[in-house]
């Protein structure tokens, strides 16, 4: 069978190189950015150029989306010259952005009148996981079109996994989000503590990763607390998204989740300071700061 | 050189295992506990009585405290009949309790008078820890004592740790308990809202544990939860003292910690319902009952 005919619109930090695998793989694959100059090196290696999401979907079989909120994934596959325009039974639509579950469910409907399959499938890895093709998606979505979209995800995932119906893949990924900014909590609370205490914080970060104490999130982020090296792995800003779609979410749910409101109130702080571009664990900076003397 | 005989005071769920693998490795313990029934099979095991901490310490070269918070270790080191009264130089006396860190100071300038040397030794691990001898020892005190102590904490620990001068074991424990109570916040939080959602809790455990968000809570609680299994391997009832010896201390540290302060609120919630002798993993009921409608 040959290979689909792959879209992809947003081509940015974790588009482009998703895409790229993609490209390597042996995919054809047309793209379209909002701003063309991110897409250049891809066409560069062989991609195709499309003006619009709609004609992205005229040259595809599946088309990628991932952008950064609902907003954008509505416009791309709703709006003008979306992929609406272009809607024929039988095109996929896999949409690899981290947005609401409701907003999901409801664009699915949309486009299934028209006979289009929405599939969300957002993903966890990072930048390093998106050039190393080791992604973690999250799909939602019919199982068998999920089954059917599963040697493209694995062009750019390790772990693919079917989460249920539509929706399903947002849903763990919100649930993901929450783990995370608690496992952040742990280290920027446990090593201002630590700090104010006088120890020594490499002694402390060792004993501590040892036992029930450890975490991922310690791991890859307590060496750079340490080293006051605040550069992003996962940036504040991103973070806030997501936990704001986990609290919009959860109000929906009717499912109370005060941690998770008071962590997203003390990372607010950061963005505060301009500091939202820095990386998740320069939350540590924000609880420092709340046991220093007010000038 | 011959073995230091050794005298253990708390032979509780923690000290009596810790104490049968001293006797297993072939030193002379003489053993002290509130309740002499809880000490019977170590008795009978070739442990030595006596018939309080004075005696204790009048029979050992080390005397190791294993008992439950700060009042308690206070009496049997500096209360009547208790272990300064036996007071020599050169004797150690090793606390093994997790209690609060300036009342370890403060005891060991008192025993420091009489030139008995404490060292604070908290603990990680568990029963099962203190049973294999696998434990995590956070060491406090002169560099020099706490390696001639080396051996014997051995016996009993896979990971034996100097953390700095007296009562930084203790403050090192109270950062591991901080970072500890944050991933059970993580997976309480991350899976009622999964559940709510209603997806897959193998799938999301599945997921979630592969990535960012993993930690050792959710790798050892997450299938407690799944199962609804509350037993017990950290009490909700013990992570309270140790948090609220955290927030004492940080309270001296001026130190805010909004995270821990909300998440043993939390907590207490299952002690006011009679439930703080399940397992910390019950807090995910907390979150729970939360998102139900009021009866």
């Amino acid at each position: 069978m040959a290979k689909e005919r792959v879209g992809f619109i947003g081509t940015g930090i974790m588009g482009r190189p998703m895409a790229q695998n993609l490209l390597k793989a042996g995919y054809s694959v047309t793209i379209h950015n909002r701003t063309k100059a991110k897409a250049e090196q891809l066409l560069l290696d062989g991609a195709a150029w499309a003006a619009n999401p709609a004609e992205v979907a005229n040259n595809s079989d599946v088309v990628i989306t991932c952008v950064t909120d609902t907003p954008d994934v509505r416009k791309v596959l709703l709006g003008e010259h979306g992929v609406i325009e272009a809607a024929r039974p039988g095109l996929i639509c896999i949409d690899m952005s981290t947005i609401s579950p409701s907003a999901t469910k409801e664009m699915g409907e949309i486009l299934g009148a028209k006979g289009v399959i929405l599939i969300d499938a957002p993903i966890s890895g990072g930048e390093i996981g998106a050039i190393e093709g080791k992604l973690s998606i999250m799909m939602g979505g019919p199982k068998e079109t999920v089954e059917k979209a599963r040697s493209i995800m694995e062009v750019m995932g390790r772990t693919v996994t079917w989460c249920g119906p539509l929706g399903s893949g947002q849903m763990t990924k919100l649930a993901n989000q929450i783990m995370v900014i608690h496992t952040i909590m742990s280290i920027a609370e446990g090593l201002a503590f630590a700090e104010k205490a006088g120890l020594d914080l490499h002694t402390t970060l060792k004993v501590t990763s040892a036992g029930a104490a450890a975490s991922h999130s310690l791991k890859a982020l307590g060496p750079k607390i340490i080293a006051g090296d605040f550069a992003p792995a996962f940036m504040v800003d991103l973070q806030q998204k997501d936990l704001r779609l986990v609290l919009e979410y959860a109000e929906q749910l009717k499912q109370p989740l005060p941690g998770v409101a008071l962590a997203k109130q003390l990372l607010s702080v950061l963005q505060a300071r301009g500091r939202g571009r820095d990386g998740t664990q320069a939350l540590v900076e924000v609880i420092r700061q709340l046991g220093k003397s007010i000038d």
